[in-house]
């Protein structure tokens, strides 16, 4: 048993899924929100504080750490659970996405993609099978299939031949795939074209993979576009398999995906917006910079449990993002990322309760509130 | 009782002491090494880790705090304890060192000195009364005397009327200091003169401070030149206050500083090297940016009992320090920080034993081992 989805509840109204994702190391409920550890480490937090926070699976992106360190490194540790010290379950993605955003010049051939390194020009290659075989050594407990990340928008006919293209590598990559410890998610593409993300979802299913993405949603598109890329997809997936949107954090986005029938996600944001001094509230995002914390002696949240909450004043977190101390962004991750666990939880709760659609009209609201949205 | 030195024992040999001082946030054993907490925070690190690493007395800087966020927004918590959350004992300097080191232009007046900030180039003006009543708002522990600290070389002459004036200030600052839960140490200056390091030690230890500090060691001189400073003034501290000196955080420097009667030392080292890729150990600095470490799966010290050496190998922490992962300087700070209090543990252990004279000779020649003190 390397993956098994266990649905326990189906929200009344709406698509909302309660369950539980058996892995290797351990067991944890979804819908859940997974933490992004680019270069194997959560930026700024230890494996501790991240269950401190209630993290179950955390990501690692599998270009920068075949860049840096390489795969050898870490599979000569083991792999990313000794690499890092992380025993919860890890998720690495194949790379494309980096790939397509990072490098500006590129060939994409069937083989694979030629593209230059965005550390020193230098020219790689990326195929299905590379990717996989890196996936392999970097030994995370679930995988992702190389894929083609096309920008927003192109026209149908490129997309049609990418959503193509991708089910090719999906199924190259599958069969190259060896490590039976490792669960393996195909991925489904499409844009914001209705036919081919049900035709991508009908075909990847075919190929019979332990979990479903799907990819190209956070690109860029508006709110409405991106939820009905999810809504054009899900229909398609078994019920049977967790479904994972990709690099999708924002707060209302994840409620609105969740009620879409996502199990799955994860997004840079808690700690992208941390460093930059800005704290998510149940009353929207606040930023810590602003003068009128300067003196302010409550911690960012009353209510929150998280370690920063519990010991520090606004007026201290804004001192240390002020001049320019780590700790600040620290702090703040750790109140972001459980913040979000902790949303995952109320969601949890309300799907069970077949209270969902309620509680996203509520928070919605809860969000426009006093602060504002301050960020900067 | 807000200050208390209890001698316990001094070594047969030499002037080391080992003893135990009692403070309004619990007792330590000295010799101590304090780590510096510049600006009320000790790089990259929490009050949790701080404990963990075994610290007791930590350092804040009057300056930097004073400029930001200002001593009211500390005072309005209760003082830096609470702001910090550090429940442990707390010095504050006297903000004259960097008064004297950050600042170039300046005019030191018998009322104080007037300088530009080094942020933004406003002029300043701080004297002892204002340094006290800042300390005092701060409400520190353990607060210092303003002192003159001059460069080095200065003339006999120049440094004869600098030590007559630091005395001036030092009665000066007593006479304001109103906090009767802060001790205030006094500082001893006189350069690398005889007659004026005992001048100024008798003359400071007449205003009855509740311990002394050796101060313009750390500024620039030889071994041979540090080591007689502090050999010129300790005969003339008494037995029964705690000798503190400043910034000094050299590991084979705090052995002979204990020897020649020291009992506490701070210094930014551990964590400025730790930021830059450094690790001290038992055989010397080694810099983790070197390429011998990109697949050494050992920790930094097999013997050390610290987070960073039970839990990541070297190929890790190079890994997080050559991709700017500010976890590296993190745990590179925690090893330091305990490589440091554990030395201090080893030293209290040799004094009570009358054997530190030994144990210098054995760890010097250690240091001087197999790694070559690699430090970039």
């Amino acid at each position: 048993m390397k993956l098994k989805y266990e649905l326990i509840h189906k929200d009344k109204n709406g698509n909302a899924r309660y369950g539980i994702l058996h892995t290797l190391h351990g067991s944890y409920e979804t819908p859940i929100f997974m933490p992004v550890g680019t270069q194997a480490t959560v930026k700024m937090l230890t494996p501790e504080e991240l269950k401190n926070c209630k993290c179950g699976i955390i990501l690692a992106n599998t270009y920068h750490l075949w860049l840096r360190p390489g795969e050898d490194i870490i599979n000569k540790h083991g792999g990313l659970h000794q690499f890092m010290n992380y025993d919860g379950p890890i998720l690495t993605d194949s790379g494309g996405f980096q790939v397509f955003s990072l490098s500006n010049i590129r060939d994409i051939m069937e083989e694979g993609v030629s593209f230059k390194s965005h550390l020193d020009g230098s020219t790689l290659f990326l195929s299905p099978e590379k990717s996989i075989n890196i996936q392999n050594k970097l030994n995370a407990d679930i995988i992702m299939s190389f894929d083609e990340c096309p920008p927003y928008p192109v026209s149908y006919e490129y997309m049609k031949e990418s959503v193509e293209r991708t089910l090719r590598w999906a199924q190259r990559g599958k069969e190259v795939h060896q490590n039976d410890k490792q669960a393996i998610f195909g991925i489904v593409q499409g844009g914001e074209f209705a036919d081919l993300r049900k035709y991508s979802a009908i075909e990847t299913v075919k190929l019979d993979f332990d979990g479903y993405s799907i990819g190209g949603v956070s690109v860029g598109e508006d709110h409405i576009t991106k939820y009905k890329m999810i809504d054009y997809a899900v229909p398609y997936l078994p019920e049977d398999k967790p479904r994972y949107l990709m690099g999708v954090g924002d707060p209302v986005d994840i409620i609105e995906a969740v009620i879409r029938g996502i199990d799955m996600f994860d997004c840079v944001l808690p700690t992208r917006l941390a460093r930059h001094g800005n704290a998510l509230t149940n009353y929207g995002r606040i930023n810590l910079k602003n003068a009128k914390y300067k003196d302010d002696l409550n911690p960012i949240e009353p209510d929150c449990d998280c370690y920063t909450c519990q010991n520090y004043t606004k007026s201290y977190i804004r001192h240390l993002i002020n001049v320019n101390e780590t700790l600040g962004g620290r702090l703040l991750s750790i109140h972001n990322i459980r913040f979000l666990t902790h949303l995952m939880e109320e969601i949890r709760t309300q799907i069970k309760n077949n209270n969902l659609l309620t509680f996203k009209e509520e928070f919605i609201n809860k969000q426009k509130g006093e602060n504002n949205n301050e960020m900067s």
